[in-house]
């Protein structure tokens, strides 16, 4: 049985049955724990679902920041600091993840027990024992007219990945790496590898490599 | 072990070794089938791994259209015609999903076995069988000034969802909605439940709800 809804029919549904719905339609979303501090050093750790490709060479990365969102630490961080880090997240820490997101008073990390990692002279921290970790440097921002939602675009300066998930050919391996994945507003999940296809050409099925 | 990568390391790279990796950063991407059709009225299908939650109210859908593409059908199409339909791909199909990227000379339906579903008069096409199938016409574009990416923001006017993955709260339930995601260029996966969080609060670790 197939169910629709309208345009009218979302308009009139309840705002909350309506959210759960809208954010569960593009399908699976990335995950990632956005670290980033203050001018005065405070860290801030952040669960985003909005991260995506922008580029390779040079490699940049993109981040939607919805508007009229009340606290807006890590969008506030970047802007005066240009420094910040995506790290993966595991099953072993979803839920603290996810508990990033409460409003705290003290820094995520401390309220949650993720543990902050500092490399070298980077400005933002990353999360320490995540198996991806980026440090990125803010590049720009763009503002949508259709609902001032922000586009920001940061370079991606350097990658500490776990060399078990890392294959010969660049790619990682998500599956080993054990990096979550996230539905909707609330829901965590891995992956479980359907295949790896070939390159597709007309006339042919592509075959699994 | 932990693998560095600089900045300078990755423009160093092999290009084909940066671009699997670049593109493996963000973690699992979402997998849409983007439906449309030229002023003529001939079918078009590609695979999109960069589509995003824009809004809920009203429910707006973002994509991401990178530069210097040979073949931009679907960005032309749309341009033309304001019309598209997003559609999840499921295990049974993941493999045409991928063919429809090849350099078809006929339309990606013909070509694959995809079949074409009309519903009333929405001019795009949607795909027979998707779990998910969402009719947007196009709002916006914007490019980014830093790569001459295209940012494309489209309204969903129609829903059409298998009650069987639909829940009481509006939520999609995709692990039985079958939905495929992607992970880098070439590599699909279904997802595996760990868990559904409650809305989080300091001072307490969420639970499953």
């Amino acid at each position: 049985m197939i169910r629709h809804f309208s345009a009218e029919d979302l308009m009139d549904l309840d705002s909350f049955y309506r959210r759960n719905l809208v954010n569960c339609l593009s399908g699976y979303k990335s995950l990632n724990l956005i670290g980033t501090r203050n001018q005065s050093g405070r860290s801030n750790l952040a669960p985003f679902s909005q991260v995506f490709h922008i580029g390779a060479a040079p490699p940049l990365v993109g981040i939607l920041f919805r508007p009229h969102t009340v606290k807006r630490d890590t969008l506030e961080n970047i802007l005066e600091t240009k420094s910040f880090t995506l790290n993966h997240v595991t099953p072993a820490h979803y839920k603290e993840a996810h508990w990033t997101a409460a409003s705290w008073e003290i820094s995520e990390f401390e309220g949650t027990g993720l543990v902050e990692e500092d490399k070298g002279d980077f400005f933002a921290p990353f999360v320490k024992g995540s198996p991806v970790q980026l440090g990125c440097t803010l590049v720009e921002t763009q503002t949508l007219q259709v609902n001032q939602t922000i586009l920001l675009i940061g370079s991606i300066d350097h990658i500490y990945v776990e060399e078990k998930g890392l294959r010969m050919d660049g790619s990682l391996d998500l599956n080993i790496l054990e990096t979550v994945t996230v539905s909707g507003l609330d829901e965590y999940h891995v992956g479980e590898k359907l295949g790896r296809l070939a390159y597709p050409k007309p006339g042919i099925l592509p075959v699994e490599i």
